[in-house]
């Protein structure tokens, strides 16, 4: 393999130059003219499109349905909710000529669509009837960070959905507000095989203008949390902003609860950042373009034989889900006559293919295949292909399983418990990951930590013992005092540095 | 039914009316508040997604694959081509400032894509084995069109999607160019039973800086003629603007060809124009969001046998296809207790349901449904039950082709012959449709019957006599003289008035 298609720096030792190397070199994402943006290349477009169709799918079976709401927001419109504009006022985009005229409004390239779905909302919604009223949109969107922009990670454009709904009741919007939550968890957990932690954010860091802002945070080999979904709790208070009220059973007039829920682009970095190694990306099956690679190993006179039978094995293996209605296995031939099989096994485990088939003479003469799976580099040879025909789909569900099992051992090795602030500072500072720790509810306490380590409360978990049932719960259920000021503490929350 | 759920003008005596009430009525879109964009709503989403399924799956069949490009263009980067920044300089909406900030360079909202794409091909090319190269993108685009501006016909914002390919020889970059003409026409013709007319866009109406542009040009029922899609073969003109080039066999450089081709959401503006009539909406089976609906009849005594009855016979349509497997077809049952069966009718209508189902206590006793066409209005009572869900995909079929059928005869009754300016004038003064005539090539004979009555040529049609091979083939093989100069005429040539 030549120094040019492989990784050349170690993930452990630096992370942040690995990360561009395998963005690059498996073939994911290409930088932009325009600083900050991306362009997502076919393969890593198929991820998306993935992780796209497998939340879709959930979504539009729980009564949610796809619409489009234009791109351009007029500054008034993002005006008409104050929250919205400190929020992300620093962060537009604004389109001031269209054509050779100056337009008489700025236009905000939306950075997010309460301002612009919410008065639709409120033309649509007339009677109790209308409600729920569950609108999503696949989109674009646009926020013009300064700093530290990488490929799906942290960019100025990026590809998401957003959720906006309205509802009668509280409760119903509690009940919205967790179900996409867990939709969400669904998606990281089960189908890119990344176990996460699911929690509320603390008050003072929850969407601007929410009652409250639940999170999906998952922890990155280098100690790091990021965000990979939230799901907002809007209250009343948008509903108020831009009046979006219905009538009753008894015809009275009456404010609505709205939500909102994203996940972006930015899933796509969290998964190649969680499972990839010194070799490239590892993908979990479940959502890898390729599932399986045939990488034939022939010399001139026993290439008719090999090419035969591992174009015959591709169709079977196509096929084996056995029904013929299910969807197909992803399998490819790689027949490139031009490349030795020694490039194409770096270059497929450069692209995280989740297993690698051989065959060379011997298997053709043994009716076999010899595999290599690329989550542990474990090989077996001589298989029978029959035996495998039937085997593949649980092969495949056991990377998928095993997958996920590794990073959940990484995570529960990475919650560790302070109860003073020396504590959380030394903790983060020697071992990253999550610091779990009694906590008041102050934000200047979280400040303190931050101040003294750019490490801050990343998540409020739900899944504690004693657990507060909503946010605003202020009594001292979990018992115990607050690791920062010693006064009475109110719910557990998690330490972390961040993306 | 009340005023304000029906369509209240003539199709034919005020079409223009008739449109912008249906799109509204029939939930299809509703005005943003920017001026020329619009809000896609559910219903009307379904269509361009049903659109968008169907050639995603042929374009992925036949090779391209999705990726995606940056909603931002350098201006630099736009005035790389001279004819790009000629044809779309005034329709640009440019930004300006990100956050508080004034940028640095003005970046132009992708009018289309061709020059920030361009620079990737370059990149991503380097051997014969890379070609053909076929992307293709799936986004939001903005033009900003001054005038006419009508919900998904002509949108200052719109979605579509652009493919864009580069090849070792003209010969591949010409068959790209038919193939992707040649799904359009599947996706109008097959999916949408529109009947259309194929051919070359005239010389000077070309993409700017195009080899030659072909065109699917469509009939609308008020005799105006629609782009529906649009393929360019760019032959070497971008590849050297841009410097995209390979490496042949021979390891000699040599310099691409390249196309592109884009279908969008105006596809839905004339799907609703060319099949709606008084009573609203009319959709092909194929592309309707719900194909049947069960709308059940019913008094308090016999509400809950009819409703038993209605629910069964929705699951019994939904999975009547066989296999399982397949799509299940879509049914809905209209089970609202606040509204009438008339007040149903009249919905259904409105939103072009090509099936209703009528299930009364009579339909019940005799195990049997009523059906009523929306297409033709016919009704058949007293179907037995069984019989009806044998013959259920059947029936669907024969509406789509019926609904195809009656277009074509429209489309023949339409094209019109004429030999002299006078001839051409008279023909669309009076009748519209497609006005057909020897032409010599000149621009300078088109702009005659332009300036007198606003009408041009939309096509040169491919499938006449004596069809000059190519665009470029000068020679008179057709035989006769211009209808305008009395010159020599090169080929026939479609007039008529456009969208």
């Amino acid at each position: 393999m030549g120094q040019e298609l492989g990784i050349t720096v170690s993930k452990q030792k630096n992370p942040s130059e690995w990360y561009t190397q395998v963005v690059q070199k498996a073939d994911l994402a290409d930088y932009a003219p325009v600083k900050g943006c991306m362009v997502i290349k076919p393969y890593g477009m198929q991820i998306w499109n993935s992780i796209k169709e497998e939340f879709d799918k959930k979504i539009k079976a729980t009564g949610a349905e796809n619409a489009y709401f234009p791109l351009f927001i007029p500054e008034s419109y993002l005006e008409k909710e104050e929250d919205i504009v400190e929020g992300f006022d620093p962060e537009v985009a604004w389109v001031t000529h269209g054509g050779e005229k100056e337009l008489e409004e700025r236009l905000a390239v939306r950075p997010t669509s309460e301002s612009i779905i919410a008065p639709f909302i409120s033309k649509w919604v007339r009677s109790h009837r209308d409600l729920p009223l569950r609108l999503n949109q696949w989109a674009n969107v646009v926020r013009w960070e300064a700093t530290d922009t990488r490929p799906f990670l942290r960019t100025r454009e990026f590809l998401w959905q957003e959720g906006h709904t309205a509802h009668a009741t509280e409760d119903s919007a509690d009940e919205e507000t967790e179900l996409r939550l867990e939709q969400y968890r669904e998606v990281i957990e089960d189908h890119l095989a990344i176990p996460s932690v699911l929690g509320y954010k603390p008050e003072h860091d929850k969407f601007p203008g929410a009652k409250y802002t639940t999170t999906i945070e998952t922890l990155m080999p280098d100690g790091k949390s990021i965000q990979s979904g939230t799901s907002h709790q809007l209250g009343q208070h948008f509903a108020e902003a831009f009046d979006i009220t219905f009538e009753d059973e008894n015809s009275d007039e009456k404010v609505c609860w709205t939500t909102s829920w994203g996940l972006s682009t930015r899933t796509v970095g969290a998964l190649i950042m969680a499972h990839g190694d010194d070799d490239g990306l590892k993908l979990p099956p479940k959502v890898a373009p390729i599932q399986l690679v045939i990488v034939p190993i022939y010399q001139d006179e026993t290439k008719e034989e090999v090419l035969e039978y591992s174009g015959k094995l591709q169709e079977q293996i196509k096929r084996s889900k056995g029904c013929g209605c299910r969807e197909d296995i992803r399998v490819e031939l790689d027949d490139r006559d031009h490349r030795s099989p020694g490039y194409k096994f770096n270059e497929w485990e450069l692209k995280g293919v989740p297993l690698r088939i051989e065959v060379g003479p011997n298997e053709v003469d043994e009716d076999a295949v010899t595999i290599v799976r690329r989550d542990d580099g474990s090989k077996e040879m001589g298989i029978d292909r029959r035996e495998f025909l039937h085997s593949v789909e649980d092969r495949l569900g056991e990377i998928q399983e095993s997958m996920f099992d590794e990073l959940e051992s990484y995570l529960d090795e990475n919650i560790r418990e302070a109860s003073s602030k020396e504590e959380i500072l030394g903790t983060i500072g020697k071992s990253r990951g999550y610091v779990k720790t009694r906590w008041c509810g102050d934000e200047a306490c979280e400040k303190e930590v931050k101040d003294q380590i750019s490490a801050e409360i990343v998540v409020l978990p739900f899944r504690e013992d004693s657990e507060p049932e909503t946010i605003q719960d202020s009594e001292n259920v979990i018992g115990g005092d607050c690791a920062v000021c010693g006064e009475s503490a109110k719910r557990w929350a998690y330490f972390a540095k961040n993306y």
